[in-house]
């Protein structure tokens, strides 16, 4: 133990407004169980049982192709059925909410198909691995919407405790006009040039490579955390390692690429881009998997003229601030450690101090997303919000095809 | 998403060796659902989700004083049944393991009786309010060990990631002999004068204050890293503040100790003191609910002759090692981000660099006490190793008393 | 005191080979005398009083348009003599070396006239205002060489202990193939709209702004660090505040550029770029006065394919250094204390742990030169090196008046 | 370059009210020119170059035993003349001040002595080996201040602009009532067996080991920055290591306490010790030459009712502020950096962000004194105030020697 409490901890819970028995259930099928879908299965599992919830998500289905697998993964994660065949999912009647957590290929198919059965979906990120495609998505989201039905795509990265503050804290006004915003998404587990040549590494089935992966996050968080859009990039890309080892097995679905046991790698390594905002902020970002001893640094800092404020994913429980309207003599920027009550989504968790982890983003996702459904309102991301991310991305490879020269951003 | 993956992730699950219905049960009945019946709610529900068990927890019963309020607990937290007695709960049929997340005036009476029930049992800390009562509780304990039940203490921080690994570097010799063992704990929710007096704060409900809150778990981090006892220590103990407000309603159980509203703190609300380990090395310790501005700063720095090791648990998922063997113009103290899947506990979880939380040493303590049961095998840390942190709490008040003159503890 | 030292050192000074009066002297003439011309003076009078030199620098003579002001700044700071007229100090008999710390516009003229009155010559940075004039310099002080004189740049963040050790880390083959170079400069001293409009705001007298100010710092470090010239560019720069006060006072030399007291900011107030080193390497900079609550962020990190480093001139005795070749299990970035007597230019200062400051790299900057001078040999920087540097920050200009395209530098 | 700076910094020097020649001489005469001698010249040399003084240093003679070897120091350092009897040396018409920088055996015959010739005295800390000496200097330096003499003592900590600055901090009020101070002095430099044994671990010269070598340093500090005296301590003494290598040479002046080129260490390692402050606050002390990988870590921490604040040697130039009156949802501990115009000291030097190093204190130690001299104030931290630090000292020892019994201070 070791915290402050209630007078009455010992004893009362929070006030529950009414049994679970009396909310309404929440039907939920699960395409895909590999991490992505563990990390949702856990922010379905949990969320119900720590937040106040106006229905109740019930983890109806999961869906993959090995039928032997996908009941093993059912059976550990929690899934009351597993399908093998995402069509069958969507249609069951039992399921209310399509949850994609496939690579970015098969977005699109699995998303128009669940949209024109009338299920919700939420879509992992990045929302396609085209343009074209996430066009698409979105205009059938924006239908399905007229019938009720709800559209997000999973940037879970909003719903950290400490973006959300600063989201808030830049919506309030606090940093003034924006000069500059800086942002890297920096892991390291490429370095290694015997690493496999995964799904990861193909174009084909992931769209492209640090940038739809890495990058795709971070221009989300960027365009989120300034409320604007980039307006256009100047970009280089690199392919640092051509060709890798392929991964044994036949459910690498790359045996088609190579002979001799070695594929080429299709997409980049890196991406680093220059933008502008809206607003004439300027950006840099970088996304790579090549930043040795580098885990997970999504580092975003943002420069206003009255103050900035600073995160990174490897410290998620703390924002940095500084506030430049005080007396220069004890200013500095200050760690805020963001696991107060009153911090976005903390009311419901631990005291001061007793951190949360990276899962949580998910429990949060799954919050904001039944909230939204129980009460007919629009959930961001939304499709349209993915869609911009897209064309960010479209600019950034036409920019580094076209000798880095400046590309605009089409609203 | 923006990790690596193992080449086949997009279908394969982890391997599972028998599906849950393979798995006997074992039926967990806790008793108090505050704040650490939360906690232990999320390890119990989380458990068996993410770590291949060789036996499946079944959330069974919960049990608190107010029908109502259990009832809802229950139904909020996700266990099947609620009980208003706790003497009902640990004669129930489906209750394997009595969960104890009560003040700790009442552990050893629980206790006993689920012992003589036959139940396992899992204890939170501190094992509790006296020495009479730990080594009731402690032989109790051995003596259901030889009918095949095991206990356990709950301290919990000896299963964040980062201790554990904490713990292998030393046991490994990484250190070299000990020289100096620095810990506090040091919170600030008691800064307010104004906040009101809770359970926490009178010596007849919780046995002393800041000492028996925060001094057990750096007592016991500290001999657990060390892996040996405090053989001595030298105290001071402070109130800072000693009348505050009555909290209202009448849960409390406080309105006996005051008249007009106000009422006396009865325990310290601070503690520094210096000891000695067994083999020699000095350690300086400190516990407070006044260091304003410090959450939760369970740090705690090893210096051996060969290295030293530093952690702090508002970081929890990183540790600080020198290692002094290297040549001087390289070494420095590093970060380890302990996210690797060869980090203890970690297979299990998420890839590098995206950081777990809190109530995730909780998880693991669930996944080391249900095989420690399924294997037969005694837990640690024991009843005894309880009675030692008890043993070392009650000679730090016994110094205090006596002009901080240094106190051996019994062994 | 506290700290390790010699066992005898009570009694014994560092052993000292001649002593002073034995060591020709070096005259030092130095033109200007403010921010740069203090941190030059106080590297002059300390240099032989911390390191053992083959010469004895004699602070000469300072140079400056207003007589009274020129002598008292003498007077303070320690130069024997003033002179308010350039042509005068570089054809003194008692001057061998001339220290040029004006702004850019004045760099080309008085350098080349110092060179062919036959002295040596340290520049403060930029080199020059202009590629050109950055040429004709450095083609005379290679002509100067052949008779013996030298000519330097002044570069000082090479000679920050943790910046050369880093250097000498990378030359080692500590990092492997480098992939990503990562530098920024932040400064926030722009910030408030109200700020006078400087010389350092007028591209006739500065030649750029954050660029050729701070810009020119990190693409030296950077491509110092790295071994090897940055090959190409793509950049943005903005203006973000484009009025601003007049200053006050006829020695501005501002008057004309303004009617109402108010005048047009004529340079960059940021600039960020992408690049690429000649081995493949991507790099990202960023050089701003906008950055709020940031001082002196002149940061940098390489990624390597066996490491990675990181400086903060912010926190200048540190050098963090990760090492991918160790097990995963204990890796992490180190943070380096580069206060050992095995570090660069640390023999000569204090015991480990007690830290050095900013001006310490003119002290060690003046060291080399003198060293240099003395063995006949040729000093980096050289001419030619801050040639290079400026050939970067011209394509840096050229990229953004052309849209980013990427724009390769000229060898 | 890369800096703010006013906007005729090319041309005007600070304002300087009058020449140097108009200055009266301060002459300066230093016994020792070890470590601390080296330290004390760079503040002789420097402090009338950056800091305008009253009066004008003069480094006139240096003392030491070995006359070849002061006379290479004199030379090196920058000293007048050299002396090698310390009787001579005070009684030289061109010395006003004596600057005592021998080990703590000589102190009290060197000050006593200078005092009695007129002199002012700096000594370094700690004030004497004894309270014995340190009151018999304490009285003389009443006497003599009398008499228009002025005597402190070297404990330069407290003139690094973050410690000056907290000291403010804490008497304008913004801490409120303080609740705990935490302090620290770790250093390493004794981990290995095989370093010598130097005069600092035999009781004859050191008067303490670690104690009177860090501990002085932090009680000092300590009382300092909380603005009272400690009023009683319980403390815990060892010595890890008892017998150690002599070093080589006839200058060490070991050769008595041993044979067979192994001698005994008969002064403390380290020190661990809890105490009271006048009004209250709890306190925690440590210091050691074990805490392996920390090479200068004198770390204060200070909690008050209304705010905290934490500092560290080794990134002296940071504070940590944080301020418990501003609302919980942006406040956290923020890192000032202490080079802002308006911090203590620092008008004189660089612009903001630019760093300084650990040999500045020793500058502000020297502008601070000279002031006081020509003020005729009574400079701190006095004789009195090194008394003080001995009483506590000595306390230390007694309780260390009674069972670590709870030990009153006298005052």
């Amino acid at each position: 133990m070791g915290q402050p409490q209630q007078p009455d901890e010992a004893e009362a819970g929070a006030a529950v407004e009414k049994p679970d028995g009396a909310r309404p259930p929440l039907g939920i099928g699960m395409v895909g169980y590999a991490f992505m879908g563990a990390a949702h299965s856990q922010g379905w599992r949990t969320v119900g049982r720590v937040f106040d919830l106006p229905r109740r998500p019930v983890l109806a289905a999961v869906c993959g192709r090995d039928g032997q697998a996908v009941r093993a993964a059912a059976d550990r994660l929690g899934w009351a059925a597993a399908e093998t065949d995402w069509r069958a999912l969507i249609t069951r009647d039992d399921v209310d909410l399509v949850d994609i957590c496939t690579p970015g290929d098969s977005h699109a198919e699995i998303a128009l198909a669940a949209l024109a059965a009338g299920k919700h979906v939420l879509c992992e990120k990045p929302l396609a691995n085209t343009v074209e495609e996430a066009e698409a998505m979105t205009e059938a989201a924006e239908a399905a919407a007229a019938r009720g039905q709800v559209a997000m795509v999973g940037f879970n990265y909003r719903r950290v405790p400490a973006t959300s503050l600063a989201r808030k804290m830049v919506a309030e006004g606090r940093l003034g006009a924006l000069r500059h915003v800086r942002v890297t998404y920096l892991q390291d587990w490429l370095v290694d040039p015997q690493f496999p040549l995964t799904w990861r590494l193909r174009k084909e089935t992931a769209g492209s490579g640090a940038l739809g992966d890495l990058g795709a996050h971070i221009v989300d968080l960027a365009q989120y955390l300034v409320g604007e859009p980039v307006v256009g990039v100047s970009a280089l890309t690199e392919t640092f390692v051509r060709d890798r080892p392929l991964p044994g097995g036949p459910t690498s679905g790359l045996s088609a690429v190579s002979a001799n046991g070695v594929g080429q790698v299709t997409v980049d390594d890196a991406a680093v881009f220059t933008g502008r905002f809206a607003s004439g902020a300027l950006a840099s970002f970088e996304a790579t998997r090549y930043a040795t001893g580098r885990k997970n640094v999504l580092r975003i800092e943002l420069n206003g003229e009255h103050g900035s404020l600073a995160f990174d994913l490897e410290r998620l429980n703390e924002l940095e601030y500084h506030d430049h309207r005080e007396p220069g003599t004890h200013a500095g920027f200050r760690r805020i450690l963001v696991t107060e009550p009153d911090h976005p989504y903390l009311e419901a968790w631990w005291p001061p101090g007793h951190g949360l982890g990276y899962e949580h983003s998910f429990v949060h996702q799954a919050r904001d997303l039944v909230t939204a459904i129980a009460e007919g309102s629009a959930p961001v991301p939304s499709f349209a919000d993915g869609l911009q991310v897209q064309r960010v991305l479209a600019a950034v490879e036409e920019s580094a095809a076209k000798n880095s020269v400046y590309t605009p951003i089409p609203s």
